[in-house]
Parts: structure tokens; sequence; C-alpha cells
């Protein structure tokens, strides 16, 4: 083949931090610290800094390929970690803090990490982990001398104290796109978490999918709050694209609650939070609560919503009472993670807002980049009618193709397609949604029925706090839905009120043999909900006549 | 090192197409074509063609790496043979039809194209190539058998024949991203046209730059109207950038005159048009002879302006006559071409319409893939402070490092970094300005004097049309100013009149030390004005004084 005659530069993440030094070096990095005071920094102050972290590394032996883990909330901090170990040509392996200590256990031996850094809140944690995590060479503490706590951890280092002795001058060195960058374990239901491999390429592309217009739209013009963890896909990417773009961070530290999210929305003039739907509840719950008018002390005009479902009603509160556009968004671990986007089409310029919540019901188009398709069990391709449910394979270069350290794997398809667990439907214009989870739909008579359609509709409810849906076994049809509820505070809704209020909102048949009313459903450690364990706690139940 | 674990997916031009037919199927392309009527089509349309080229041309024995030339107008069918010929990994051609002859000839032999595709515009120039060019198999009109002219090619082919006798049913192949895609020659005013080999790895990067927001954020919200021409560096990249985000696309053919523009503007509800300053200027002045509104009739939103500076008295009059706002950007043939985009940053949201303005006038910052520097006549870096002018080099993955059949070139220094040519300074926000070709560049007593900024002050005046400056020889500075003048019809500015004009707008001693009044200047088959030529036209001159 006849070779273009273009520089062979390759994508490297070090270059995204580079760029943001140089042409957007004032653009601010606000971070709400694990000690307490808000911490504030530029583009060009990480830069500098996270040359420091790859010097100390260098000088504590951490060569490429080296894996670097971190158990850390959103900070500056943080993010000179993302630059500094991936820059450096060692890969940052985020961990997810909320995992039970013995999967941190498992995914540290796993990794073979070289070396843990972490947060003030998580001294108990790796006090018990560094007794159990031989291979561990270090474990770092992210905060200066004055903050260090009396603790039981052998050889702890100092983060500060380590940047300190350290130089800024450092070349990044220049190395095959297709190196490893990051780690990120999935935290299934069921079997051992699962690590993904990302590539500085992957996360070069996805970062200017996540700025296309049509992607997320992240710009130099826009205040980010990352309310989505950076232990949990690279936040969705957004360090990267924030360096790739210049715009302005604000990073919540540990504090998520519906309170302080709201005030960092307020006092930094936030134009773009992205996070999963659980911390909107509780955000919601507290504007509600407090009688607060988001639309006139907020600038906030969108709110990405990804992770799981964005329900109808979010979408239209937000629109509402703070005059902010929810996108839609959809991915997974395995996608870096997005894949679908759910923006407007000039078609939907004349829509009342009913019908364009509808549209936004949708999980959205895909970005280029990522193939879609949807298939039969027989993995035939399904058209794109908005009505055929089927599995939900995608293909792209931030895609993965298997796990880290899992043997004998196949995980795609003749055509290079990764399926992602999903049952969807895709209409005309491209836009896609997600109708169940292909082990949770309900399969009732040799028809599907989707757990989550029936969720969406029980949410709607004014007296329901969090709805989920699971197959109960049926003598006649195999499985029939139940309906499990948790009511909101002071509310006194019964089974038959429930399910007279989904009459005419879902096909007859699919509404639920019963309901059951609970105090707290369980929910996975990144915050969806854990069916399997749900399907667990029901094992034993009887649908009436069933 | 270790290597990530994504999927390793070529970056292809077919693909950008393929998405687009598949999520963005009903959006439209909107062309008036040579043979009169407009023609409608849709991506689907587009997509499906295209693979007819594809299977044409593998029926007339086109090889991958082949040259496949084009003399065409925007249109679909220059849309088709975009996706077509690189989507079968041949090379695309795209030739200045304003050339010369002789430097068509030149390039066709240079190139050694296999297949010429041409618009009926073109047939008395390709009758005359036709005999020269004897290594071209066949030439082939853009047009069906009904318009097919009389005319004096042997053995010309129809364009329409061909495709309606090849198959829609063509799976793309799949090779290496760095692939010869497009071949663009550049028009320079020394020696012969050079040939610019670009790649489909860096024509989809580019692509993705190009739908950043702040990129020239297309989208599929928009509607862009094409005025940059399709044989000029691929349009600015957007044949690509629209099939990747699904904007709708209006191509005006060959009807670049004021009033044809205005009219797509308005008839097809264009929201953002790119195009160089020579066809802004000729719209203004449609719009001035003949008392339109266009804020009141028109959707134009934004329009982009390049290949050369864009006058302030152009972005001020397209903000208040037509509410658009001008997005000033910068680039070369050699870079794909965009290396800045001059957005706005948060802190100019309260500037007044004259501050913003100054913004404006400059080129804009580097995009994240363009590395840009600064340096002296020995390669040291400048301070980005704004103020000091020196060598703009850049470096990234679309921009060439050498050009096509051109032996033992040297092109890069010893970082990579390719030499544009253009003197520029850079501010600490990472705003560039280009403040001279090199070559063109005033050397006063050892102090440089721009002659853009020169040109941008006296362009201001109302009686002037069109202005250049030139060094003229002189005894004691070794170069003095010259300025050259078109009067707009009917008006009787004088020298002194001119010059009184500039005093207080640029530095006392750059005032020029002559003006000249001619009745047009040269310009370059691109539309910029030709310097070389107005040097040799005033090569006798003698200054006043000098």
């Amino acid at each position: 083949m006849l070779q273009g005659l273009m520089q062979d530069r390759p994508l490297l993440i070090s270059s995204l931090i580079e760029h943001a030094a140089r042409f957007h070096s004032q653009a601010e990095i606000v971070s709400r610290t694990c000690e307490g005071p808000m911490h504030r920094c530029t583009y060009a102050d990480i830069g500098r800094r996270a040359k420091r972290v790859a010097n100390a590394l260098s000088g504590l032996g951490v060569a490429t390929g080296d894996r670097i883990a971190t158990l850390a909330w959103n900070g500056y901090r943080h993010m000179e970690l993302y630059y500094g170990v991936s820059g450096m040509g060692a890969v940052l392996h985020t961990i997810n803090p909320r995992l039970f200590p013995e999967q941190v256990e498992y995914i540290v031996r796993h990794a073979e990490d070289r070396f843990v850094f972490f947060d003030l809140s998580f001294v108990p944690l790796i006090e018990k982990l560094a007794q159990a995590a031989t291979g561990v060479r270090a474990f770092v503490l992210m905060t200066d001398r004055a903050h260090l706590p009396e603790c039981d951890i052998p050889g702890l280092l100092c983060y500060e104290d380590l940047l300190a002795a350290a130089s800024d001058e450092y070349e990044w060195p220049q190395f095959d796109e297709h190196t490893a960058s990051s780690l990120c374990y999935t935290s299934g239901t069921t079997g051992n978490p699962k690590g993904v491999l990302y590539s500085h390429r992957s996360s070069v592309l996805h970062s200017w999918a996540a700025c296309a217009a049509d992607g997320l739209g992240i710009g130099a013009a826009e205040t980010l709050l990352l309310v989505v963890p950076m232990f949990h896909v690279n936040a969705w990417g957004m360090p990267y694209a924030g360096a790739m773009s210049g715009a302005r961070l604000v990073m919540p530290g540990p504090a998520l609650d519906g309170r302080s999210v709201y005030e960092l929305l307020r006092a930094e003039k936030v134009t773009l939070a992205l996070g999963v739907p659980t911390v909107w509840l509780m955000l919601l719950q507290h504007v509600e609560a407090s009688g607060l008018r988001p639309k006139e002390e907020l600038c906030l005009r969108r709110v990405v919503i990804g992770g799981s479902s964005a329900p109808r009603a979010m979408s239209e509160c937000f629109e509402t009472q703070f005059g902010a556009f929810v996108v839609h968004a959809w991915g997974m671990t395995e996608m870096s993670p997005v894949g679908t986007v759910c923006n407007l089409l000039p078609k939907h310029q004349g829509y009342t807002l009913e019908q364009r919540l509808t549209v936004q019901e949708k999980q959205g188009r895909a970005i280029y980049g990522v193939e879609m398709k949807v298939v039969d069990d027989d993995g035939r391709r399904l058209p794109h009618d908005g009505r055929t449910a089927g599995h939900l394979l995608v293909r792209g270069p931030w895609i993965t193709s298997g796990y880290y350290r899992e043997a004998g794997q196949d995980l795609l398809d003749a055509d290079g397609f990764f399926d992602t667990g999903d049952v969807a439907t895709i209409d005309a214009d491209g836009y896609m949604q997600i109708t169940d989870r292909a082990k949770d739909v309900i399969k009732s008579g040799g028809e599907w029925i989707s757990s989550i359609t029936l969720e969406n509709a029980a949410i709607a409810h004014p007296a329901v706090a969090e709805a989920a849906v699971i197959a109960a076994a049926h003598d006649k049809w195999q499985e029939r839905p139940l309906l499990i509820i948790v009511r909101k505070p002071g509310q006194t809704l019964t089974r038959d009120e429930m399910l007279q209020f989904l009459q005419g909102k879902v096909a007859n048949w699919w509404i639920p043999d019963d309901v059951a009313f609970v105090h707290e459903l369980p929910h996975t450690a990144t915050g969806k909900l854990h069916k399997l364990r749900l399907r667990e706690m029901f094992r034993d139940y009887r649908l009436p006549g069933g």
C-alpha cells in the first residue's frame, strides 16, 4: 500500500497535559480536599507536578508497564497521578474504594500493583491491605507531612515529601500509542472483578469523541463538576477531555451528599455536571427539602447522566427547576466508557417538553468510533425500528478485546464485536434504548418483558423512592415480573394503588403480578441496583397464583 | 512495553460514511449542480453510491494506491468520489481547476493519475489536457448521458453510466490506517506545485479535531455551507467531519458569486458557512448593494474564515448585520488544514464588541493535536507574550513530513517541527496571530514591520476595496513599506488621506513611505494576494526620499 506522508506522532496521554499546560495554562482545577479546605491550581501546575510524580516514581524504581494503584477521591493529586504515572509509561490502576476489602485485596494481587497511592479517608482500609498485599513495595499517603496520621502501615511514604524531593524537569518519553496507560476493574455481580486495560491511543481517541460537539461537547468555556469518580472508568475520561479542551474542572473530593454538591455547583458556577442517577437523586432531594431555587442560584446548563438509566422525572426536574438539559449517555467500563449520547436533532426543535423527554429517555445515538448492532440469539442483525429488542454488541478502538490476565477468553464475535450484555432497541434515527440487561429480562411465555421499562414506569409515582423489577418463577408463564418498591419517607402507597398507577403506562400483560415493599434495595459498589442479590433475597418468594 | 487490550481497529475514511449512513441516514446533502437544478440526497445515498464508485473503479482495473484525480466543484458526486476512491484504498487527488492549464498538466503527470473525473465546466480544460496527459487511462465526465456535450476527449466515460452498471454491494476493505487516502498540491508562488499526501489516520483524527466543541464544533444540528472548495485541502476536511457528526451539508457547485451564495444561505437555512475572505467580500458587497437584511432573512450563526486573515471589518459586519460570529481559523494545505481556531474564553464574556473584535483578529489557539512554537532565526523558542514575533513551527499527526515524490527533502527541524513559513506571535492565553509571511516581512533598519498589520489597518478605511503592503528598497533603512491600494468604485482617496488615516493605528515608524493606487491586485489560484507578482510589478519603483 502507498503510505501517507503525514508525521507519525503517537497519541500519548502526556501530550494532553502538555497541551493544556501550554495553551490553557491559567484554566483552574478546583478540589475539595480530604483535609478540609478547597484547593485551587491550574493545568500548568498539574503539568509541573505530574513531572515531579514521574521523577519520584523513577527514583523509586518504577519501570514502564508497572502497575501503580490509587485509592482516591476526585482531586488534584489524583489528577497529577493520572498524568505522571501514565505519562512515564507506567499503568495507572484506579481502584474503587467502595468494594469490599477482600475484593480490593484480590484486585491488588491480581494486578500485581507495585505502589499504592491513597487518600486520608482510606487509612483503615490500607492498614488491613498492607498486611495481605505483600507484593506492594510501598504505600503512599496523598497528603502533606502535617496531615500524616498515626497509623499502622509499614514503610508509609508521604506524597508531598516525595514530590518536594523530585525535580519538575522531565521530558515525557515517546513510545508506541498502543502501550497500556491505565487499568480499571469492573465490579461485576458474579465472580471476581475483571480488569480492563486501556491504552494511550484509546484514551486520546476517546477524549476527542468526548470533546466533539455531539459527544459531550467539552470546551474551554465549560466548568465541569466531576461527580463521577476518578476510580470509575477514569471519571468517564473527563480528566483527559478536560486537558484536551482546557475546560475548568471542579473535583468534589469525598463529599457527594446533596448539600455539598449543591454548594459546589453554586460557588464554582458549574456549567456542566457529570454523574450517576444515585448522586443526582440525593441532590434533588436536598433541593426539595431545603426549598432551594437552583434556576436562580446556579449556572448549570447541562447534566450528563450515565452509569444507569436516567429516569424521565429526573430529566424533567433538571429542566424545569435547574434550567439544565439532561444529556443521557450510555457506556461501560469495557468501553472507556462512552458509547452513545442522547443529543437532540434539528427535527426535535418544535417538540414540547413532554415529547422531548420521551426522546431523552433513550440512551442516544452511537458516537463516531463506536459501531453498534442489535442481534437475535443467533447473532443475526435486527432492524433499527425502535421496537425490536436484541442483544447489543459494540466495536471500536476504545472498546476492550479482552480482560487483563484472563487466559483463554474469546469475548468477541466473528466480526470483532463485544457483547455488552445489554438488551436494546435502535430506532430509525439511530437512538438506542436499553430495555434490559440480558440476564435481567423477564421471559414470560416466550416473550420478553423489560424490567427497566417497568422500573421507570413505577418510579414516576410520587410516593416511590426507588423501584426494582425481577423475574419470579411462575408455573404457567415460566417467569412473571415482581415489582419491589422503596416508599418515600412518610408515604403509604399500597400494592393495588401501585398496580393501578401502571395501568395504561405499559402493555397490560407486562403489569407485575405482585408488589413487595422494602426499606432499601441492594446496590453494587458503583451504585447500580444489585439484581443478583435481590433475586437471592426473593428466591423463595411465591407469586399470588404463581 | 505492556500493550493495552483495546480493540485494534484502524481509523479508515470508509468508517465515516458507514457511520453516517447508519446513524444519520436521513441527513441531507444539498448540491447546486453544474447542470443547473438543485439536487438533494442523504448520507445513506452517498454511502450506497460510493460503493458503486468503488465497484466501478475496481472494474476499470484501479488498484490500491492508484491516484484518481478530480477537477470538480463542491457537489454530491464529488463527495461520492471522496468516499468511493479513498474507501477502496486508492488515492483521491483533488486538483484546483483555477490553476493554469500547464500547472494542471504538470500535476497530473507528477501524480501519475490513472483516471480523471471532471465537472461539465471543465470540458475545455480537459480537451487540452487529454492530448498532453498520456498516462491517464480515461477521463470521466461527472454527469449523466443526457448532459454529455459534443467534445474532443478520446474514450470519454460517463459517470452515471459507470455507476448504473456497478453494484452497490461492497464491503469496504480494512487496511493500515497510515495508507495514503488523498493528495492535494499546494499552489505556491514559486516553483512547481508540491503534493501533500494525506493518510486515512490523519483524515480521521483531523475530523475529530474539527468536530470538537472548541475546534469548529461541527454537529448534527448544523447546516454547513461549504464555500471552501473540495479541491482545496479537502474543503477543510468538512466532507469527513460532516459524515462523522451527521451535519447537513450544502454544496454551492460553481456559483460562488454573492447573489448565489446569499440565496443558498437563505433557502437552505444555513447555520455555519466556511470560506476564504475573498468570497465573503463578494457576499458582503452583494448584501450592501442590494439592501438585504441578512439578520432577519438568514439563520446563519457562525462563519469560519480561513485561508487568509479575516479583516476586523468583515468580522464586525457579520456580527452586526448577520448576527453571526466569525470564527477566525488558520492552517495550511500541509496541515490538513486546521491548526488554530479563534474561539473565545470565559474571560471574554464581559467584553464589548470592540474588545472582542480585537481578540477575533488573532488566528486563535492551537487545537489539541497541533503543537506550535515560535522561534528566532536560530531555532530558539521565543516567549508567548503576544508581542515577540518569530517563525511559526508546527508538529502533529495531520501535519506533513514531506512532499509527494520530492527526493532529498528535509522539511522538519531536529524535534520534528514543520516550518510554516509564517511569522507570528503567541500570547499568554495561547492565541496566535500571524504577523507576516517570513518572505513578506519588511526589514527596516534591523527591525521587522508586519505587512499584514499594515494591510488590515488600511482596509479599515471605508474607501479601500483591497490593500497590499510590500517592501521597497531604501538607501538608509534597507527596506521600507509601500502601500498599494485598490479604491472602491467611485471613491477618490488620496495618498495623504490614506497615510493620515493610519496615524495612531500603527507605530509611527511603521507608516508606509508611499501609497500606490492600482485597479486590481494579483491573486494566486486560491485567492490569496500574489505578493511575488506584486513585487515584480513594483520592482523599479522608487520611494520618495528612498
